[in-house]
């Protein structure tokens, strides 16, 4: 992900230091574990720790470049890291990594790393839900129209459309709890997996220190179809991203005028229109959320590896690991802060709902007279033909608004009065259900 | 799906025909609720249900020619159906779907039929889990070599190989469940999801009958970030299908021969060579996985719908819905029968771990070398030579095995005995593990 | 691709019989090469040819049922239709097939139904392009805006913004041209593409005579990358299409309202709500374009075939194929109606192009500041501080158009007459270069 | 893309410093242009380039911390560029960027960027052509067994396998000059596309000198449908890659060992187990694959913008752009040096053949039994109980080879001689069409 959609605290999770320290603190719990057992002296345990935190504390531009040095030469990563590290640690390392396979500390090192970039992720997810509610409760009773296929339709609650993102959102948390655990497994289990060299009550203790569980059978490598669901929920959340920027960026169009993005001053909309305002940043969330979807097909492709493992897999997640985390933490944050901030206008809101002529309270007209006793479709002609003729001559002169036309038809004169015409156009009735609803999403 | 893919009871769920049988009961559930809630009278309710269900007990292709008439004219499938039942039902149907919108039959009974073909997906997953669970058992000692990049690693137990995919698709049959949960909701709750012209009692009403939930917010449509989960974890069990596939069809190879799909007799594997026997059916499955997982991008675009609704997951739908869950059906279920058939090779098993010369017992072999004192890359260097020595002259007659070359090297004389070596090319160890493994997996 | 969206003369080409016809040909074809270059009797081939046609005029359910019976015993469908020409045919059909292997009728019967429905597509393309060059043409001189972000950006023609897409559309008839040559190939080549029981003299004699040129290397299979650039290209249109359907969709809104799909007497918009006009044929077309794109990546993945060729591809082929072709097919006809019978609104588009006071002219009075020698970044402040408190006064009681803002700017005043304002907002100006454009475009 | 899979020549084209440096040519040649055609004074173009050039030919840090200053104010990058250029060209700067638009610069801007990389990539593609024409002629007439679905096939010339790969490639090359064209042009069309205050010759004017092509019609942006159709065919090339890939992966595999990767002298294939010499270029080349390919739904989304733009496609751009052309350069030099080095043995390939017991020439046998009589089918019987007799047998000591099963096969004695068997046996003959292919495809 390019530097302009990264936030330091989700890079410092994907940086090269962090995964060293990871990988250290891996071996010295392994060690630690072997120790426990008895399975190694408890001194050179203790040897590993210390010396390694000691160069961990003070590790550097030098360390990396020693490291690749290693890594030119053995064209291994892990193996290069050891060596590094041996010679930190001195004749102790000989029981460092002692019966793991590289994959051991690689794919539980991933795991840390996914787990703590899921936290960012929950907290993230937190700013959009307490934005999203602060305003929705902001406008819980601004009036507005509600649209289906961009045509007006009935009028609503602009903090009942909060609420549904809310809704939907709340949803979305519950996901990524639940991806959090589908990648918070561990594995140290040797080169296929059967222990041949290890004791399984290592890997538990390794893993119940770093907050994770023993992976089930990991064939070297932790199974892909967990990273697969991992990143599925990453795509979905993006596109209830893209969801909601849509509607901001339809609610600002110029016609529609609504809502609009905070605008900051200094700021340039164009550098050939001086006039414009345009919601860039709700573009920008859309373009996010395509970025963050795509990691979705190559994490599914990554399941199929051969036998116990291939490596084809380690390439795609050294992109879509960082990639996907960053941008989709990025884009949350954005979209709490544009949620917190819209300019929100109930006025334009009120106006747009009276624009059709008050056709957009067809439906319940039509109740009133099926209430009356008109049948479905008798009565769905007659309203329909009338709120046509409104539609149509909107914007002429002898455009006549829907409950004057609807009174002037002879087929309605005498079903229904005026008071009961009047009823079924008042917009507050579509608020009706909102206490109801607002219990149901806030609790 | 084409039907060379499909399997009778899923393609019923499918059906035009059980889609109206649907759409009638939903509509008869919310004349019901109405009923219980005094808002119209109890009998028309069951005049509703009576006469609809006579209609659909005898519903053929004289109904639905008369309801695509009137489709053609109303363009609105909705509306023709309703049109229809109004004909069969008389007066009362001025009662039937009141204050509803389209969507809210046609999202609820879109719930209903995932929901039936959820039902069925995990019948499968079962039959694949009791295939894999069975052979799992019978071939728990089964020693077979392990492989990572293609390339001989160390001996495992081919049971526990096929015990990994049985913990892989009991993660998937907890993913399913947690995915039907995520589509099981019912929305009855008018045009834009306020309850305008509705009672919120009825869509409980509704939904307990049909076993699903309210939707928390309903714009019309139930929000399709739901829809996108389900078919993100389709796409998953795709891929997990894919890669126990690609297993089989790897054992298969003619250089390999460990296992071989059952061959029926009067089978013909070619047309030109007679000799073949293909692992054909591996492969359909692993391009039945490429055409479930195609669902997976169109149905996350369908999240960001426009405003209260906009119908372009419509025509997504009405495809993705029965192609992915017909074929994963028939993946499934032919993944269960073909596990179940397997022709499995302990022989060719053991005769193949044998064939680099016993280089694969490299790194118990690295491991006795670190016991007796050496470093980690010392050791690690004496046995990669003795090893490459082995491998590159593996089919000449000067070959040497492993075991022989390091018996010669002078940097190990000493240092281990020939009863250590022996010890550390046992391939038992690798199965010391296993009964804690099979205990963890199947209980 | 569901019968909804299927058009019956791109169905007829993926139908069975159509398909059988096909391999009929290719063996006939074949058969009539090899008796050319003197490989089998002259009367063998005619025989062939006569009994196989006679048998194919009568081609019925009977003969289909007998090649499926056949087929559940060889499990293989090309020998299962031999057999049954073989049955047809008599003693002659011994030289049927001979050399041959099943890819080879299989690989180029698909290159010939796919060149068959690529034709469809490009006379399909030909009515788009046809209706866009009228409507377009009828609409040169229109005013419209034109809209970067949603927001309003300076006035264009509503000609050239469908000048615009035939453009486009122009481009995507040259792809799919391309396409069509990328697929349009032969092999007759035997099991693994050697011509070791063949002529290669043959598959030239075959290729010809079905307009394709013969493959470069066939593996037993036509190469993947050829199918897989096809379906990129089909996606690449889809998207077009997507790209006008949302501009349409766009235009439709309640608030903008410059264009309507057009709406049959009788339809109905919505169940619930008797005044809608929803644009509903676009939304369908965006649906559709998720469609045909969600064949891409399979079609990409199916291009890793194992060695000389597996099956993998197959499964996913006998549904993309047909589903992207029908699919693009019934889309590119329903966009081509669309375009033709859209009902336009001059007035309308006149009337939003008032809708902000003026602001959109800013970009040409910044240049006559700039003209009148102001720095471009002062011209730029002073524009934007107008044209901002046109905009956010839009709507109230105090609010002054863009020109009188301006024209009582102290910083403006003296620099440039009435008349130079006057100017830099004639609409008319943004119309200058149309003539040279349409000449480009259209030639 | 991370470091590791990044050439510097390639990163350089999509660095910071070469976009300004492209961004002040493209606005150097409209001053230019507009001189030419008496715009502007002949002396400012002259000013504009000379101060210009002076400035980036001292473009440092400052430069970009001036320029992300200003962006911050401004929160737009154009703008940014443009004022730190007026501030180092001074007054002359008026007449910069006059009457155009930011997407004027930015998008031909990424237009010369694209044709940079694609003409890098095309040489890389060169590259592999060659390589693997030098491998294809050196094992011209190297016998290899064919193999389809991974089961011996009949043999063929491993230097057919490659040759057919170079095709493949020659197709890709095609495929990448023609993507190459369609991203090739040039907009300076002002902000809607009207050349409202702009000349169109200007456009033609700078596209000529940056070796573009006019866009014929621009909306304020390249239409995005080149884009898409361009990461189409860098997928396409991504996925050839993979299946050469597989190849090299599968030949590889410890039971096949035809071919092998370079394997480093101080090269470490496992932390644990010191015997392995993996094929990891191959997979980390599949894994790029899946990243080059993951460009093209999203690229594919981005044609869909509203109305005249908007700026979604942005952000995926500037991570697409980069990470795909990085990825597949990156590949493609991986690949040609791959191949290029790639150790293979003819002698485990001979071998190979007779692995099955001779039943790879079942087809021969087949033909040669058809010649003498039989029927088509009774042959295929015949040969094939056959070879099932001595597949199924093959490594225990009762087996039998194919040979001499079929000569103690009483339906086969007297039909046809052993020297018939011995010729129909002989692997040369699938070699007969070597020349003729070869001739095809190197001319």
């Amino acid at each position: 992900m390019v530097p302009r959609y990264t936030r330091p605290a989700m890079a410092a999770i994907w940086s090269l230091e962090n995964r060293y320290r990871i990988w250290f603190h891996i071996e010295a719990l392994a060690c630690e574990g072997m120790a426990e057992y008895g399975l190694i002296p408890k001194e050179v345990a203790h040897a590993v720790r210390e010396k390694g935190e000691r160069a961990m504390a003070t590790f550097s531009e030098t360390d990396i470049n020693r490291i690749n040095d290693i890594e030119a030469e053995t064209r291994h990563d892990v193996i290069a890291f050891l060596t590094w590290l041996a010679e930190k640690i001195g004749p102790e390392s000989r029981f460092v990594h002692l019966g793991m396979t590289s994959s051991d500390i690689l794919d539980t090192s991933l795991s840390v790393q996914l787990v703590q970039a899921t936290d960012l992720l929950l907290q993230d997810l937190d700013g959009v839900l307490e934005a999203l509610k602060k305003r929705a409760f902001e406008h819980k009773e601004t009036l507005t129209i509600g649209r289906s296929h961009g045509i007006h339709a009935e009028p609503t609650s602009f903090g009942l459309k909060l609420a549904g993102h809310y809704a939907e959102f709340a949803r979305n948390r519950q996901r990524l709890v639940a991806a959090r655990q589908e990648i918070a497994t561990c594995a140290i289990s040797g080169a296929v997996g059967t222990y041949a060299h290890l004791d399984p009550r290592v890997e538990i203790y390794v893993a119940e220190r770093l907050g994770l569980k023993p992976e089930m059978v990991s064939t070297q490598v932790i199974p892909r179809d967990r990273h697969a669901a991992f990143f599925c929920t990453l795509a979905v959340i993006a596109s209830s991203i893209e969801r909601l920027a849509t509607e901001v960026r339809h609610l600002q169009r110029s016609e529609v005028r609504e809502v609009e993005e905070f605008f900051h001053p200094g700021q340039k909309g164009s550098s050939a229109m001086p006039h414009k305002r345009n919601p860039v940043l709700t573009e920008n969330l859309t373009g996010l959320a395509r970025l963050v979807r795509s990691s979705v097909i190559p994490a599914l492709e990554n399941v199929a590896l051969w036998h116990e493992r291939d490596i084809s897999h380690s390439s795609v997640e050294r992109n879509i690991c960082p990639d996907a985390t960053i941008g989709l933490d990025f884009a949350l944050v954005r979209l709490s802060g544009l949620i917190d901030r819209l300019v929100i206008y109930p006025k334009q809101m009120a106006a747009n709902i009276e624009k059709l002529g008050g056709v957009v309270h067809s439906g319940e007209v039509l109740l009133a007279l099926v209430n009356a006793g008109l049948s479905r479709e008798e009565a769905y002609r007659i309203v329909q033909r009338n709120a046509m003729e409104t539609w149509t001559k909107l914007e002429t002169s002898e455009g006549r608004s829907f409950r004057e036309n609807l009174l002037a038809d002879p087929d309605i004169a005498g079903r229904i009065t005026e008071e009961m015409l009047e009823a079924a156009m008042d917009s507050r009735q579509y608020l009706k259900a909102l206490d109801i609803q607002y219990e149901r999403i806030f609790g």
